[in-house]
């Protein structure tokens, strides 16, 4: 298979995300860039996530939807710091928008930055926002074939996340299915298991992640 | 709520998809233009759609995603005509897309063709196909709050179809919720809540589709 990215398009783009990184990892600031179809769950595991870190971690979450803020009340009822990016018509969010958003932020002290994008398994993939890792969150009710529809999306994350395993008995499909087709379109993906509803995977996830941001002090 | 949607983007689009309706109605062929999220279930409720009406009605399928055939394969053993559109990095249809697709397919004596968009809830909104009513497709595990997040595509649709209404017991949210939600968007919304799994509800919404076949017919 094989995939082209429009360079020039984002080469704005590419350079403003370029100084983003730079600024956050002078802070040791560790950041995802949380990618997925409407309705996986992204505000879901942010929430869960946050619940299980904040004792530990400073988090702060752009959120991005085209509409509403009601992902942003979402996250500040869990106790984080949250501001809210409509991207009206956008379909992704950009470096641009993140600068923009975290004008009105202190990030001193943060530890972990998370930015949820629009809900679009195609669009955000080629915008850089200067994140370390990004996460794809695929929903075992939306089936195991979207690696093969999206591949960009699936090629250019580094983890993969399927959530709502605890549907899995009342599906026609599995995780097991699911993490195959993933791992042919990327065979270099980390990927875990959850459900947020019943906390399901968690451990797992937040130890990695707990990990990786104290990886990023000690660098 | 106030939506705006860049009219002179979409200017030519409008005018090819003005010929492709002038064309399908003077056919007294009845065409919808299905959207949703990836994972929805839109080609699940195609196949069975068809698995009900094609003992009477001959239908055609373009099956529009980013890469893939898959869709197109699943269509055509479920005994229907089906042409895919791979839009590449493209995030939606547009009614050029259509018009080509359609050039090597037989439309004589068809009485229902069937647009399936690139699962997407934002961008395919604003680009009219030809059809003669949009259909929007949310499936209850992806939430209750897809139309305040996503309003373009419920404020443009007349038919909402809640697909895997099956798995309502194990999710914290409901059909009535979602419907709710859907009609403050826009309550003209004509509402339809199945499961292409079970086939519970799809008596209802064939019925449906056949009278406006029919009237088409008539007129």
């Amino acid at each position: 298979m094989r995939i082209s990215i429009e360079k020039s398009v984002t080469a704005l783009n590419d350079s403003v995300a370029a100084e983003l990184r730079r600024q956050w990892r002078a802070r040791q600031l560790f950041c995802l860039n949380i990618m997925a179809a409407p309705g996986a769950g992204k505000t879901a595991l942010i929430e869960a996530t946050i619940a299980r870190l904040q004792d530990r971690f400073r988090i702060v979450v752009v959120e991005g939807d085209p509409h509403a803020s009601l992902d942003r009340d979402r996250i500040r009822a869990s106790g984080a710091v949250s501001v809210q990016v409509n991207t009206l018509a956008g379909c992704h969010l950009d470096a641009r928008m993140i600068q923009n958003a975290l004008k009105t932020v202190d990030l001193t002290g943060v530890d972990l930055l998370i930015l949820e994008n629009v809900g679009n398994l195609l669009c955000p993939a080629a915008w850089d926002l200067g994140e370390d890792v990004r996460v794809v969150v695929s929903s075992l009710p939306e089936g195991a074939d979207k690696p093969f529809k999206y591949p960009e999306t699936f090629l250019l994350a580094h983890v993969m996340v399927i959530n709502k395993i605890d549907l899995e008995p009342f599906l026609p499909v599995t995780a097991a299915e699911l993490r195959h087709n993933a791992l042919r379109v990327n065979p270099q993906l980390q990927v875990f298991e959850v459900s947020c509803l019943t906390g399901d995977g968690m451990v797992e996830w937040c130890t990695w992640l707990k990990e990786q941001a104290a990886a990023r002090k000690e660098r």
